[in-house]
């Protein structure tokens, strides 16, 4: 095979550039200048007289435009020097198989990364996961990363910050005001909080899921047997990064599945997570009663391997619970839920994900690979939600997350789906007591079914309260749910719309620095510092292009007014002249006509507006 | 002026015809044949074995393929008959002045719209209000036809449709099962809900707003000094309803004011606010401190006239609230609060709408004009919501309630703007504690402040929210807020938006009937009715467009699949696969290999994907 060959396949190239307004900066913790922590800073108009802000930066190096992007040989490895200390295995690599790949003819075989990683392991009873470390009373690099990656906004920029309250309603969230590496070890120790991490994963910036620390968002990617291909995927791992995934997970299903998942891995700053049994049910061509535990387990190990940081694993599709859904309006509609579902009730026998999930736990705690305990049963619809089929795995996952913790595991919980405002905290409440706190990770939920085409929004609206009431990572949905796949568009909507509930829900459950940044764009706004209020948003390239629709000259990114109300009716405008005025007649009683003499002129000049 | 020059000025052609997959129909409640109410029909794929589903229709006859829309004749006045019976004086209208119109000169002056309606008002003593006649008693047609409208889904369509029980959580609202047009009487008898209706807006289709109604949304249109003219802001109001706004709010604060709004009023089926100090300040050159009582009442008599259905007043912006707002980070952020606090700031004197209110009361009155309490000191940022001077306001707007109320006038109130999630449902308590449960109207809230170009998203987490707790209209926040005037594409994304947070909130409020179309859009998508699921949704177009990006080919629209999973993976097909068995296997006790026998061939073959 030729480069040539592949051309039309191999990633070419992806999205790089800082973006827009801000810089890569790197900080490190007293005293650890091995570890390097990004953020991106975004410098304010000298006319604000702050500090930059220093925004969390998932992005990884592709925006760091001192760094060199190279897909074949793939990112930094930031671990490996952490990880090279604490003497695993070298393993030899298990051999790549044709159906590893969907037995695709050689024609159409997307090559391998050549990027070329050692592949570890931990020996028999040898401490390998976060949670073991963290039980034993050890702090990881990993855990003083997330712990300065964490405390951004609590310790510098904007003068204050320490006396901060939190003002919110926490739901018996605990969040600190300074987040030490000992809090995350003791979050890590209870089963709080996880660092998905494989240890064949050396190129991860570590991230933390858990309740009292930042909401974070999943964003899925994957090729399908319809469309889509290895650029495709990478560029939108990377693309979604750069907006704001704190982890990525590939739901791929097509062929080419192992090697494009080696270009992911190698090319991923953030947590890569997948489901194991999509690629198993390739292996058997798509027939869920001819899996087994051997094609399973070979399964397991061959993504472990390529450094996948968590699997979903839908072990608590319990035989008994799969005619509790026979009633529903839409049935199974998780793809894992209905490929055990068949495979136990054509056998009738037990999930054999049940019924091994001690070997599951060996091999995943075996390279720190978390569990994502999926929902199977989650409702598909509104009319589904909260029903006995759900409630019932619920309990299931909470007996196996006691099991995977025992086991040494990491674990979080996966989440519904489809869920009416109304019924959407009892679902956290009853995570948290079945699930004995473990994160809960969700998907949306989607408060209403009837608008696909924007179940972005319908979705948004739950996940936001579900993130208050103490979700610790929100799963997005594009626009394009139930109806195809996302496109660059719907991928980056997505982000942005899910980077949106994930911040209002830090804001309103009282988390100390959230507010910092609101904050910031409204002095922005209020000021007319138009060029500050896009670059402290989300997405500062749509902010400043829907500007721009309307007020297109430089001249109007300095105007006192936008085309909202134009110049003469600006409320902020008057409100400033107002405050100006309100200062100076300091309790009121200066005259009326003292104000008249001194403010005569407070409008611009129509001509401003041309 | 010949119709030629005025061409580039006045509507030529606004959007007809029915929305995707639906049919206009009218019914009548029994025994008046004189009251039609619209609905929009859509029918279902006969293998659904489902009778039509009918949506609420705001978007008047513009969808009714039967009448010919003629902008210069305005829409068929339905109401003319029931008013006619009451018999108002016939008023010799106010005449147009030079200055209604911005003094434009001739050359740009728009025309006015030719459709001639007689005006009419309330003799003294009369009655004339809905809130006065339903106070003696007196169920009105507006009454009849609006408790009509409410009960779609209440009594016909889906079998079982009267033995549903509301599951959800009111918060105190009382939706019953069935809406009789004497519960319509009685709760705006109550204050608690209003039927916003000019007796000089024959054309009008009524509309009820009130906690135990479906949550209304109001879409916000108007020229400023900046940017867009006649033609697009009718098309503005037709396309706004079209995709389901319920109230129309013309905020044009540029010239030709009075003329433009002539066009909009005479084609309009919904309810049209405006904000009269817009207009009475274009009056005074745009200067607030020339403001005066004179201009004022001159400009209400004058939109009054017009037929404008509700009407923004600020008359809770009392002068010793001013200084509350100085330490505000974005001070006071409406355009109308800003203007008063100005006037009192620079004459030190108590605001003229607050001091002339009984008078205000007196015009509104006579001519059935609602009133908007505005929140002119609605919090602009997080960071100023719930302060004092929030709140200090909503304490004045209950009084003046009262006042409102005991003049006979109808009220709602206005509500933030950019509140925290923590923070909405004391918005919402308070209201209702202060104003005496008449209508709450938010503008959103936003729930964050850092995602200028997604703010209809940030808003709807608070919309769906505060409606849920009981907020019966929400103003609706476009892509542009903040940054500039939405287009068209941003009205109908703005509309969507709020449909779907009001409808969020209806079914968590446990609305009988709510629910049926979420369920109708679930088993649609269940059984593969692509064009069912299409037809359901808010916005057909989109959705069916959004499908086609992948799968265009028409077999797709029947396909067992979508493009997301492909063909082996769905696990819909998957489910419904299982769910026949389970059936068939009643009571899980059949051997295993009895389904081998009678499944094995379930997925389609990987030839329907193609």
């Amino acid at each position: 095979m030729t480069v040539q060959s592949k051309a039309t396949t191999r990633p070419s190239s992806v999205t790089t550039g800082p973006i827009a307004g801000s810089r890569k900066i790197y900080t490190s913790p007293e005293g650890r200048p091995d570890i390097r922590v990004p953020f991106r800073e975004i410098e304010l108009d000298p006319s604000a007289k702050e500090e930059p802000y220093w925004a969390y930066d998932c992005s990884g190096v592709y925006t760091d435009p001192s760094v060199t992007i190279d897909l074949e040989a793939g990112l930094p490895p930031i671990r490996r020097e952490w990880l090279a200390k604490r003497g695993f295995d070298r393993l030899v690599p298990r051999e790549v198989k044709p159906e590893d790949n969907g037995n695709i003819g050689a024609d159409k075989l997307v090559p391998l990364c050549p990027a070329d990683i050692p592949i570890y392991g931990a020996r028999p009873g040898q401490m390998v996961t976060q949670y073991e470390f963290a039980r034993a009373g050890i702090i990881t690099e990993e855990m003083i990363y997330v712990a300065h990656r964490e405390n951004m906004g609590r310790t510098k920029m904007i003068s204050g910050a320490e006396e901060r309250v939190a003002d919110g309603e926490s739901f018996g969230a605990e969040i600190p005001a300074f987040i030490t590496p000992e809090f995350v070890r003791s979050e890590i120790a209870r089963g709080r909080a996880i660092i998905p991490a494989n240890i064949n994963h050396p190129e991860l910036e570590p991230v933390i899921i858990g309740r009292n620390f930042l909401v974070k968002i999943n964003a899925n990617i994957g090729n399908s047997a319809v469309t889509s291909g290895v650029a495709e995927e990478v560029e939108k791992l990377v693309w979604s990064t750069r907006w704001g995934a704190d982890t990525v997970m590939d739901l791929s299903t097509g062929r080419n599945i192992h090697n494009i998942r080696s270009w992911i891995m190698r090319n991923s700053a953030v947590p890569i997570g997948t489901v194991p049994i999509y690629q198993a049910l390739e292996k058997v061509d798509g027939d869920p009663t001819k899996l087994d535990w051997e094609v399973f387990k070979d399964t397991l190990i061959e993504q472990a391997e390529q450094g996948v940081d968590y699997f979903t694993i839908h072990a608590g599709v319990r035989l008994h619970y799969v005619p509790l859904t026979a009633k529903r309006v839409t049935g199974i509609v998780s793809r894992g839920g209905s490929i055990m579902a068949k495979w136990c009730l054509s056998k009738h026998k037990e999930s054999f994900l049940y019924e091994r999930f001690d070997e599951i736990c060996d091999i995943m705690r075996k390279y720190d690979v978390s569990f994502s305990l999926g929902d199977g049963l989650r409702p598909g619809s509104n009319a589904d939600a909260n029903d006995a089929a759900q409630f019932g795995e619920l309990e299931t996952l909470g007996e196996l997350t006691k099991v995977a913790w025992n086991k040494g595991c990491q674990v979080m919980i996966e989440g519904p789906g489809h869920v009416p405002m109304h019924k959407i905290k009892v679902n956290m409440t009853k995570q948290l007591a079945e699930c004995g706190e473990a994160p809960f990770y969700t998907l949306g939920p989607l408060t209403t079914d009837i608008a696909p085409g924007y179940d972005h929004i319908t979705s948004a609206i739950g996940a936001a309260m579900i993130g208050w009431y103490g979700t610790a990572m929100l799963c997005y949905v594009t626009p394009k749910e139930h109806l195809g796949l996302p496109n660059r568009d719907d991928v980056k909507t997505g982000v942005i719309t899910y980077r949106i509930a994930a911040h209002a829900a830090d804001l309103a459950k009282g988390h100390p620095a959230a507010k910092l940044r609101d904050d910031a764009v409204s002095r922005a706004r209020f000021e007319f510092r138009w060029e500050d209020q896009f670059n402290l948003s989300l997405d500062p390239d749509t902010a400043r292009s829907f500007h721009d629709e309307t007020l297109p000259k430089e001249a109007h990114k300095v105007a006192h007014f936008c085309s909202m109300c134009g110049p003469k009716f600006c409320s902020m405008k008057i409100t400033q002249d107002l405050r100006v005025e309100a200062e100076r007649m300091a309790g009121m009683d200066a005259k009326s006509a003292e104000f008249a003499e001194a403010g005569k002129e407070i409008y611009l000049p129509q001509a401003a507006a041309e």
